[in-house]
């Protein structure tokens, strides 16, 4: 019976994947993964055998995985980021604990969006952060919307994934309302578009303006807490040490 | 004029350390870190010159780091897990600008303690989640217990670091007894000590039965959310897929 290796490859590049990625991916029979995240890594192994698979597919990619593993191979499903932050280590576990096999699943983190985003804008995860995702696909948009309230109830830094798509444009604009009935107009708000990727862009702006800045969904939005700054370019959370 | 590197390492060991951070470390003539931190990577890095520092001496460091750039070093600050995570990021940013210095500071991510915890206890950050420090070093008490509420109040997976030390053993009671006024005594608790590290080791508790469970300053506590399931021996946070 082959291995299941559940592999978070970071925003993309080699330079930012971990050696442990890199040897679970160089070490499978077969890698299975969404289409975009093949196209980032396929040049980087060249005689390795990928399986692609659209998105929406998420639960027979992971069968597909499970029977491949059953049939001996040893196979990488791999996801951009961090494997275990909205990745698709949660669906390999349930596919195989629905599934009754003993297949051995090993999750391999990686470099999470937020942190590649924070890393471009200077430091605003420096204190108590929350991690939404505006994607309504499996949670009831007023779930979402209680979270952003508590979130900036909280004074937390919020960072903001997957902020928009075509059937969602809105979603960032009402969640900038709900953080502005707790935070300063002022507030910096860092928007990162393909963080550590070749093609990454950044802006660092205000909950006020950030309406005239373009998001999309391979956007992350970084809100900063009550007191987070920006100076000389950077985006800075405070901890509170007296410099 | 030198540059300033500020690397997040990951859990420890190279296999979890980026290749940009490797080279970080690797380019640079000196690199600066907390004791416990350069003892974890000075064997990886024979020939490199280390300057140690204590804790609570952060800002020292960063004046130091500045000081020898200014001198024409190329110099590497070291944190565990992401450098911008509670990391040295902010502080280093603060520092320079401080300083009135124009030293180019780039902030390199790394696998923060959240990711390296949750891929050893299975999935459990599969949907939003809040990250909290019970360091009360630089925050209020009554603001990190609010955050906690507010977090509890929004059904985030909660993930505590620094939940305990020799000054404040009991806040990581409390803060469990304010998560259980939202969430039933049931819900999935892992601790991970030393996530990703040799001596790694961990559990898969409940809220009720959490006090029975060793906790200290080098753990990471992960409370599930109204969601979150334990089988076969991982802790699942579910997305909301059919499997």
């Amino acid at each position: 019976m082959g291995r299941i290796f559940v592999v978070g490859m970071g925003p993309g590049g080699l330079l930012d994947m971990t050696p442990r990625a890199r040897k679970a991916i160089e070490d499978a029979n077969l890698v299975v993964g969404y289409n975009t995240y093949i196209n980032l890594i396929q040049d980087y192994f060249p005689d390795k055998q990928f399986i692609r698979s659209g998105m929406t597919r998420e639960v027979e990619r992971c069968r597909l995985v499970l029977e491949k593993a059953l049939e001996g191979y040893n196979v990488a499903l791999v996801s951009s980021g961090d494997s275990g932050i909205y990745g698709m280590a949660g669906i390999m576990l349930e596919v195989v604990n629905k599934s009754g096999s003993v297949v051995d699943v090993e999750v391999i983190p990686g470099i999470t969006a937020a942190s590649a985003a924070a890393a471009v804008l200077g430091a605003p995860l420096m204190h108590d952060f929350a991690v939404i995702s505006l994607s309504d696909l499996m949670t009831p948009w007023e779930l979402i919307c209680k979270r952003i309230e508590c979130a900036a109830q909280g004074d937390f830094v919020i960072c903001l994934y997957n902020p928009k798509s075509k059937n969602r444009s809105d979603y960032i604009n009402i969640a900038r309302e709900i953080v502005l009935k707790y935070r300063d107009s002022k507030t910096p708000v860092g928007i990162v578009r393909n963080a550590g990727r070749p093609d990454q862009a950044s802006v660092i702006t205000t909950l006020e303006d950030m309406p005239d800045n373009e998001i999309d969904m391979f956007t992350v939005v970084l809100i900063g807490n009550s007191q987070t700054y920006t100076e000389n370019g950077r985006m800075i959370t405070p901890r509170g040490y007296d410099v």
